[in-house]
């Protein structure tokens, strides 16, 4: 196993055919960009590549993504994966080829080195810069790769937003529009529109939404029966959790979704102010600094004085 | 009167000094950015430079921007404007120079080429892209002027996701964040912070949004009780009219602000199906084909009647 420069990728690649491309679980525009993008640009070879159809594809994950899901009888001599940190995001239809993984193309911190070799950047916003460089070094970036690749570096940073964001992925972004894709559709449906549903969920949060210790702390909460009235499901219930980050002034935002009647999945977001991870370990939870959960299992107003409680025992300037 | 090349215009710089720079009325961030990050520019020079206080900056205007505000004595000897398309914008503290304007910079197609001289690039994005190239060919650009104009860029185009971004935008960007600047508390405080009434407000009006025409229609309504109820001023409501335009499923989505009872602005934001300037011109008002805007003087309902008949009226496949 060896970790490669983008040339010795772009060389390996050259040396691949009958190629299969496998995305990670609970895909993203990033792993099924990349995906389709690097399948595009082998094909642009003249060579035989197929993604791996993924299972977890949904509606809102992949507009205006033309996907090359490889036929049922397609037997791969090489298997290439995009954005996947660890085999055990492996999709389940991926099982049989998680021992046999020629190359790795990855750029989260945490990828686990698998693969008989590997090409990690882990200053990359997006897997999609990396997959850029790779391509670029293969030859000229069509129109059919630039697309998906737009998708995947503004999905995996909120649309140049997030902290991520670097120089390069703004070069990398003015190199893909520069061929002519229509990367304002992609950025209107994916930045710029939400469904129905969402926006009666998000209305009905913040028409609710209660305030705590002079006004820092947030709390929005998804009752069972909000998502019955507006005829949600899961996938307009998605990231809800970023909502209450955005409210001026605030520097704890805590959302709890009714599971099942009487069980709130608590997701809860601080500046540094507040420890996250303590205050969710005081309940049974945990996670990172700024960004962690709990579950709770009793009634909303009891719920809240839960997490309330927690928030003041970590939290030395909490005003009751 | 002469229009101007970005070295002529640099050349034109080099040779003035006692500087005032002016910025127009209801300024944004284009404005603002360009004028502090050209009036850095000027004094990294050496010379002397201000920009004439613009008292509609308002909180969320301009947090970030060094502002360089000429003291009263200040006596100029060279004017120049940026991001003012006509000399109608210029703020009622620059009348005084309205007929000695030396130089103006801007990259509005609407530009009404005054001054004695001007620079002119209406493919540009924001007007910070144009002062980017002037500063660079005067000279290397700091993070004091790397903020402001980044402020410039990333809000002419909603960080981006306007269609009037294109690759160079992302490439002015990426050469601004390159000099080190705190670029993600800017798009923190821009593009993912709202105050907690604006928060309030979006919330009631998405609790109250009302769909016609099989979905393709959304009315949401601002009432005057509302404002009172959340405590809200004009601040909050800005550029409210903007959220009914991304739900999914319409291509018609009308924002109707009560400014006095029963005085209702009315704000239509339109697709390619329906004509907005048609609608409101049914009403007395107009604007343009996929945003115009009317007054109606009636109680709600009324009021709500009359505009859903004004599209009907030319909406041939309008569904009652």
């Amino acid at each position: 196993m060896s970790t490669l420069s983008v040339s010795e990728t772009a060389a390996l690649l050259r040396s691949f055919d009958n190629i299969l491309i496998l995305t990670h679980i609970r895909p993203d525009g990033d792993t099924v960009g990349c995906a389709a993008a690097l399948c595009a640009g082998l094909r642009a070879l003249g060579k035989t590549a197929y993604t791996l159809p993924n299972h977890g594809l949904t509606r809102s994950t992949a507009p205006y993504i033309q996907l090359y899901d490889a036929p049922e009888d397609f037997v791969p001599e090489k298997i290439v994966t995009t954005d996947i940190a660890s085999l055990s995001l492996l999709p389940d239809n991926a099982a049989a080829y998680q021992e046999r993984i020629d190359l790795a193309i990855d750029h989260h911190p945490s990828f686990e080195k698998f693969g008989r070799d590997y090409l990690l950047r882990p200053e990359a916003a997006a897997c999609g810069e990396v997959i850029y460089d790779v391509l670029a070094a293969l030859g000229s970036i069509t129109p059919e790769m630039a697309l998906p690749l737009y998708v995947a570096v503004s999905t995996d940073t909120g649309c140049f937003q997030y902290t991520n964001t670097t120089a390069q992925t703004h070069r990398v972004a003015a190199a893909l529009i520069e061929t002519g894709i229509d990367f304002h559709a992609v950025n209107k449906i994916f930045f710029r529109t939400k469904s129905r549903k969402r926006m009666a969920l998000e209305g009905d949060m913040l028409a609710h939404m209660k305030f705590y210790d002079q006004g820092r702390v947030v709390i929005l909460t998804v009752p069972l029966s909000l998502m019955a009235r507006v005829g949600a499901d899961e996938s307009d219930a998605e990231d809800v959790s970023s909502l209450g980050g955005q409210i001026e002034g605030t520097d704890c935002a805590i959302t709890m979704r009714e599971l099942q009647p009487n069980v709130w999945k608590l997701s809860v977001r601080t500046g540094s102010r507040i420890n996250a991870t303590q205050v969710c370990a005081l309940l049974g939870g945990g996670g990172h600094a700024s960004a962690a959960g709990c579950t709770i299992e009793a009634p909303l107003e009891e719920s809240k004085r839960l997490i309330l409680d927690a928030v003041a025992q970590v939290t030395p300037d909490f005003e009751h």
